[in-house]
């Protein structure tokens, strides 16, 4: 459980919406999602979650700071691999459980060496009873090797 | 709790990685994350949830479904509103847990009315201990009326 405390929690909906205050509404497990855009090419690089801690640290050092769900962890993107995201522009949705951020990200965002966690497309038009049979194409090569830069075991940072 | 018989069960994380098989991986209420891009612009217009059959007619249809969360429901984006989204890329991540489509979207994405969710931004550079004052500066203005395209009580349809 992640202490929101550095936020105050979310009025009714028309100020969640409506206001300019930040009062991010964090899940059970106190998480925010968190999208990740290239600020050049604008293609999504990754999908990852916050807590209030990861959050405030994003904003107060324009570093992109996460919370690994597996690891149960704080975690500053790129702190073992070098390959941080500095923040160029933070957005927050309607309902304040979602940010947007569009960072100048080092060599690559995904710990299977792509640019982008989303390197295969699903194909479309596929009959919904025959979705289990569509066959993934990969659209990215790989920037750089995970291995080099993560050393063994380690994932997603 | 969703239906995911439309898919197969995730392998191992080699071939969740690696391989070519579709097999989202879908959380303890049966969903995977879903990042919907303007096609055109880039910009993130909404995060959403997709539970299996959403998946699987959104593949089916080139149209996006998602599922949501407060009203325990599938949903068609636009059911309502008229403002559906034609996809025209799907991507899923490295660990398929999340879905990033490109989509064609008509007028607005956001039950606010306005284009994206993302309509504010949140200021950097805030001290940590001081993130619970920032003020959230609009950056979108309303594209239609959400009034007018739901009726009253509806949302994010």
């Amino acid at each position: 459980m992640a202490d929101s405390a550095p936020f105050a929690p979310p009025a009714g909906a028309a100020e969640l919406e409506d206001g300019t205050a930040l009062t991010p509404k964090f899940d059970a497990e106190g998480l925010v999602t968190a999208v990740a855009t290239d600020a050049k090419s604008g293609d999504v690089l990754m999908v990852a979650h916050m807590n209030a801690q990861a959050l405030a640290k994003t904003i107060a050092t324009g570093e992109a700071w996460y919370y690994s769900r597996s690891r149960r962890a704080l975690w500053r993107k790129g702190e073992t691999s070098g390959h941080t995201q500095r923040v160029v522009e933070m957005r927050i949705d309607c309902d304040q459980d979602a940010v947007w951020i569009k960072v100048e990200q080092i060599a690559g965002a995904c710990h299977t060496g792509r640019r982008s966690c989303f390197y295969r497309a699903v194909p479309l038009g596929t009959a919904e009873g025959d979705v289990r049979g569509a066959k993934l194409e990969f659209r990215d090569a790989r920037v750089f090797d995970p291995k080099a830069a993560y050393g063994k075991g380690s994932s997603h940072s």
